[in-house]
């Protein structure tokens, strides 16, 4: 029995709808769409760029930041989950392959 | 109502323990997360960036590129995901935010 | 007899100069500027995004892009050169080693 | 009278041979040569995702990480001096552009 990790179907399905309704399928070729999601994550980076280890953790806290880092992670999951659907990849099942991969490469203590 | 777009529960919890079963947690500031996630997607831009537009729509079929960039697609989700975790930011509500904003900005055709 | 090829020693001191006029040593790690070198080659990439390759030849010429473009090319130069200029790098004796490297990875036709 | 800042012209030079030598102007467009200045930005980022800023200052010295972050700053620096130059554009004046604006944001203490 697999379990889900990550059910990405309802956000698929009102991205399809987004870009439908706004004739954006010509622009959401995987090789845009993997720059977008470069673009989006340099500005989450931008957030934490000066500021230290520990005032990192207080970015989803801070009123000066909150609402960007809320804004900034949103993106790159709208684009992520864009991409991984264009492409036709189960993100659900990619990751749960890769977190086996992982567990083998880095076995618990 | 709200209807969850992305469910990431699931994931959350089981990179709670694998971090934990690891000692990874001091490693894993929202600083260096962010970092990790740009690596990540450093790599997966790396699989479409001397290939055209039209070739980036076969990357997920053909042989030669399938398993890399399913692997590289679950890296960007683990990390994204371990993110928005970390900081306790609820990433499906940060994104049903960010769909009306951005249906705001881009009004349908 | 070596020839240089990227002549940064200039623009180092000017660096050196600028971040100390306002103080800027304190950020300027070089965790924190491989940050912001991300972030900067985020907002390059953004110019890119929707573009066809085709397109992105006209980049530099287009008034709507060109200064734009201009500015997030030096910003990223400017961060790259302060990076290894903080590490301690000879960018120059780098660059010559590596093409090197290049040469022999990949052979002439 | 203005002075050099980063002289890139010997590199430009190198690079245009070395294209041209393995037939690679066809895939140096300006979309993808930012997409290849990402994924080398993205292996650099990944030497300091998990050291701290402290630990940051001592990477060109690490026997460890010395060469390869070396080759890292490189590869970046070739991708941005090309990226620029098949753009035509003059990167030592954008910079001295730039340089000015950023001292009319940031004015010195």
């Amino acid at each position: 029995m697999k379990q889900t990790l990550l059910d990405t179907k309802a956000l698929e399905k009102a991205l399809d709808e987004f870009a439908d309704a706004r004739d954006w399928r010509r622009f959401h070729s995987p090789k845009n769409l993997a720059m977008a999601l470069t673009g989006e994550v340099g500005e989450l980076v931008e957030i934490f760029q000066w500021r230290s280890e520990q005032e990192s953790w207080l970015v989803a806290q801070s009123p000066e930041t909150a609402e960007h880092v809320r804004q900034e992670l949103a993106d790159v999951a709208l684009y992520l989950v864009r991409l991984a659907s264009v492409l036709g990849v189960d993100l659900d099942a990619a990751i749960r392959d890769k977190l086996v991969l992982n567990a083998q490469k880095y076995p618990p203590l």
